[in-house]
């Protein structure tokens, strides 16, 4: 099959292309401008399509997101409304997932800024009590490949964790107690450390807003491993003046990179990392592709057209 | 039963006497200057025992630790050769040092001190690679109810994760490849970064010291949250200097408090928690103790003289 890789911030072919020779040398992958012949194009690999992305291209079989999110595709003028959408099953960025949020967890529940600012002062400032897990509720809002996983590791560390989702998942996972999103204010009243990695639909734009942080439990803490655009700014800053939050970590954010002088860089209870939370390792990526279009090609796709885990 | 509280260092009755009113009534708890009969003392729990100790009680049937470490207990002279030695069994404590050790994994893993020193800079600074829990591989040192569930987590987490113990563990750990301390030299050449979850006694002493470090991968980061005797301190040093180790996460030192101006609290490379990677939890204490002393009653007892774990 031939595939056009194109995207827009970053080169897919220069970060993923020796392993797409080594692992799918089935698939021709070309660059726009080496295409002479448009209509032999099978699918595109991409993440962020500019506005003309499929236009060139009649035959199309597949689009494949170079990533687990589909909303920059499913919001490019071009998109055929023909032609499956599909994304990469990534279960190593799961983990990745999974170990950043269990860090950040970790983080607010024992107070690690305290610490390195105990180290900072040479202070000997030990804690008498609050270690066990069971002392912070951890609530999980998503719950497709990402939240499943993150959600599991939390509930092995010994943290009471729930779940938000539109749909019951199946299989449940043992520990984890699963709301709906018509309970959602019962799983806010029970979250102490709000986890977000809900995908970006218009469902979920803003969905951490001055309502949300008035629904936790007063002291609670967000880690925002989803978008930027999941999170009103202003209602965090708000939230976190009155101590109706506690504390924040944020890995994505509206502009990227987030500009000097935001008031997140410099908020003493705001951790901010620069959307690292994970990335798609390129063997997985090539080798969930290489399946993907293998299952095109057979007629047994799915189309994720529709975003899950929500 | 009466028992007889008694530690230097910190009030046993003071941190755990409602738990043991609470879930314990059958026990009588009382101080040693409370004890008017010594004759009828059946128990103490202790977890740093002054010398005389127990010289005062010639009917103890147990010796029960507060916590999971029995080595002061061990090295009291008071200490009676007939009388069983019991400690605590805590799951919930080793998740406390499971999430701890994952906090610490991730730090090293993630660079995540560089996070925060970007973050106080107001610097995008987003690594490309990296993110994947397969570029570390985790040993743990010590595979007692702590060593277990630490690997256990970190496995789970995707990290290639190892154990070095005396003895074979049983039951294994899926996703835990487990060395005998006789290949320890195999175990530390695989080891990117190193966990110490050992009890302290004659044969771990020092066990991180020069020699360990050379045989770790060079960059190789270590953590520890067993006890301060375990670490050369110099060594550590050293191996920083020379690179040779990455960097350190201390949470256990030879002297408590760290003293002012030693120079882990400085170093820009180590991580000094005030030993707080885990602490018993009061409820787990009492009712594991109430648990240890009906086996002894019932005659179904172990003796945990011999440390295990390793």
């Amino acid at each position: 099959m031939i595939g056009v890789a194109i995207s827009e911030g970053f080169d897919i072919l220069n970060l993923h292309g020796a392993a797409f020779a080594e692992h799918a040398p089935n698939l021709t992958m070309l660059r726009p401008e080496q295409v002479t012949d448009p209509g032999a194009v099978d699918f595109v690999v991409t993440f962020r399509p500019p506005a003309d992305a499929f236009a060139a291209y009649p035959n199309l079989q597949a689009v494949v997101s170079a990533a687990a999110g589909v909303d920059a595709i499913l919001s490019c003028p071009s998109l055929p409304d023909n032609v499956p959408v599909l994304r990469v099953e990534d279960q190593d960025q799961a983990l990745q997932m999974a170990g950043f949020a269990a860090f950040h967890v970790l983080w607010h529940h024992r107070g690690m800024d305290q610490h390195l600012a105990d180290q900072a002062a040479q202070h000997w400032n030990r804690p008498m009590f609050g270690r066990s897990p069971m002392e912070r509720r951890v609530g999980v809002m998503g719950f497709g490949l990402m939240g499943r996983q993150v959600a599991t590791q939390i509930a092995a560390l010994g943290y009471p964790t729930a779940s938000l989702s539109r749909r019951m998942p199946a299989p449940v996972v043992q520990g984890v107690t699963h709301f709906l999103d018509d309970d959602r204010a019962a799983f806010l009243a029970r979250t102490d450390i709000l986890i977000n990695v809900l995908p970006l639909t218009e469902a979920t734009r803003n969905i951490m807003n001055a309502e949300l942080f008035a629904a936790l439990p007063k002291g609670a803490a967000v880690i925002n491993i989803g978008r930027g655009e999941h999170l009103d700014e202003t209602a965090l800053l708000a939230a976190l003046e009155t101590g109706q939050i506690s504390g924040a970590s944020l890995d994505a954010f509206v502009t990227e990179p987030l500009p000097q002088g935001h008031p997140f860089w410099v908020h003493p209870r705001v951790l901010v990392t620069p959307h690292t939370a994970s990335a798609p390792d390129s063997r997985a990526v090539v080798l969930s592709i290489r399946d993907s279009l293998a299952r095109v090609a057979a007629g047994t796709h799915t189309d994720d057209r529709q975003a899950r885990g929500y």
